[in-house]
């Protein structure tokens, strides 16, 4: 096969995936919402969480959801970007992190044992000669090209790079887990996130880019000059996601994506992780706009990107302490909050149940 | 003795308690800011959650605290004002929720049993004739008068249930518990919370308050009004904060503030719940400003004084979902949040054991 025609068939590929996944279950989703209204609580008083459960039976397709087995996939790659000179750090902290992992004493570590979550770390693009050992290897290729310079990787590129999110998806279905997490690593990729959030959002670099792990002002100023030199050379056009992704993005964005698209065809809710995570999941959206209601949110990141990326998806963040770590830790705490909107949806006496009269809806109330 | 030397009697016994306050240990907060900079991850990138290890530090006095067994006490309470049609449902609901808290069917018990902690509900003031088995009594009075035509109870009344608060956190001291959540059950105690707020902010009652279980248009502004009498009526000095509660508060509050001013003078954490603690809290603090540095927020409440509260406490809250159960709810989510963070503080890796240079201070930021 020519180039073009393997390009056009992982396209197809990623159709044919998008074509699998089916709005969520209204029925079920009716009698959620039928079984909080029963439990003695004032009306809706769980708020999100009430409506969290219900999307889960949506999801699931059922009246009584379940949390059981939690998986985070966490995407690493490298990008060429950090050339010129964007990050406090250099390329090897990928590496090196990504190894943390497998070692078991990264923050995502910590936190997935609270949340009894298990965590999957995906090479899709680190720039350095050998494999990490317990790394699953799906490496599109060494790291992206410099978006500053002209596109970060090629279309076909970043098609691959989605197709191996969307097959993580599936592997992970298949493995028994029942809700999905996104977690990333990958020295410059608030740079490459904030690139593609600009595009999307058609707003200034400057409004949306932030420190990343810590850039001081004058660092700063040069990040979001580089972004908007990348956007002006690149010209990605903004409805078209693949486009935006190969010539700004990177290739943990890519499989980020890729996961979402293959979550939603699973019929598995998958939760976005910080502001890399949310970026990602617009391009998902953008690519296959069935993926929404499968989507959950955790926290609003500190960077100043995180609430517009949130905004953008329609998605209210439950929890806003700061972070920015990244690596799937913001999943890990929305992993302990799910836990308690189910815990009362399961076990909360109904009225009848409790001896206590119905509180009226709202519109009759006296 | 006389009524008033009881009184004077009581008010001192307030304040030895209050004396017994100590501000945190500087050096054990120092030490654990310089741990939280020692360890792999971006420099400050978990946010609030290194600030509450910190201060967390600050109260054990020392480096590494521990988040051991954990108490909610949940103190149940009538108010008189629900004469006034200011509630959806009557006033025997408090009993029957109370004790259904010991039947463990309620949503506390839900979210408790996921955050492991160990639920201590108290009757500091049902108005019913019987006590509720399971239930600690420390009954001061069986609900309290209607706040729209007098003082809800005298002050005597409300400085004996401060005291009755500030006995349960050293009964549970005693027990072991090392980390105390605040709940509440009453009917009208939105009415009382958001008068006692009015008070304290100098805003008008409309702007703050809120519908409680589920009010309609009609009856939230005649809430609304009989906080507006209640307050014309009592004339509570806003500098006095037992002369607040004692003429608009309730007996719920009057025990969660002395709950608040018994753990930090037993130099225990103590985790504010939604809207009604979160008011008790405004009191302590008025009554005892030493206390504030032991309060730790939880959601923010979607009662409308809820985010009021909490701003005057000068305390973010770390979730926001909507939640308006009371409880205790929202220190059960707190507590999985704090997990995390103390799960990370405790088994990050060094940079130096994780192969990774240090990420620099912003200020140095290369």
């Amino acid at each position: 096969m020519t180039r073009q025609s393997v390009l056009i068939a992982s396209e197809k590929r990623i159709r044919l995936i998008i074509d699998q996944i089916i709005p969520l279950d209204d029925s079920a989703m009716n009698a959620a919402n039928e079984r909080w209204l029963s439990l003695c609580k004032p009306l809706y008083a769980l708020g999100q969480l009430e409506s969290l459960v219900i999307r889960l039976a949506g999801i699931q397709r059922r009246t009584r959801p379940v949390i059981g087995r939690k998986a985070i996939a966490i995407f690493a790659a490298d990008n060429g970007v950090v050339a010129q000179g964007v990050t406090q750090v250099g390329q090897d902290v990928t590496a090196t992190v990504t190894y943390n992992f497998v070692r078991g004493i990264t923050t995502v570590n910590a936190m997935a044992r609270v949340a009894r979550a298990d965590l999957f770390p995906i090479d899709i693009g680190i720039n350095q000669p050998d494999k990490l050992p317990g790394v699953i290897d799906r490496r599109i290729r060494p790291g992206t090209a410099d978006l500053s310079q002209g596109p970060a990787m090629s279309r076909a590129e970043a098609v691959e790079a989605i197709l191996a999110g969307a097959d993580m998806a599936v592997m992970l279905k298949n493995q028994g887990y029942e809700m999905l997490g996104t977690g990333e690593m990958g020295i410059g990729n608030t740079t490459t996130s904030s690139a593609v959030l600009a595009v999307l959002s058609g707003q200034p670099a400057a409004s949306l880019t932030g420190r990343g792990a810590g850039l001081c002002d004058e660092k700063l100023r040069h990040k979001q000059a580089i972004i908007e030199k990348g956007i002006a050379c690149n010209q990605p056009d903004p409805h078209d996601a693949i486009d935006i992704l190969h010539k700004v993005g990177g290739l943990d964005l890519a499989g980020l994506a890729g996961l979402y698209i293959g979550a939603a065809a699973c019929q598995l809710p998958i939760v976005i992780d910080g502001f890399i995570a949310s970026v990602a999941a617009l391009l998902a959206a953008g690519i296959a706009p069935g993926v929404k209601p499968y989507l959950l949110a955790s926290h609003e990141s500190a960077e100043p990107g995180g609430a517009l990326a949130l905004q953008m998806l329609g998605l209210p963040a439950w929890i806003k302490c700061g972070m920015r770590v990244g690596e799937g830790t913001g999943c890990c705490v929305a992993f302990s909050l799910f836990d308690h909107a189910l815990a009362a949806y399961d076990n909360l006496a109904t009225f009848e149940e409790a001896g206590v009269g119905a509180y009226l809806p709202l519109s009759t109330g006296v």
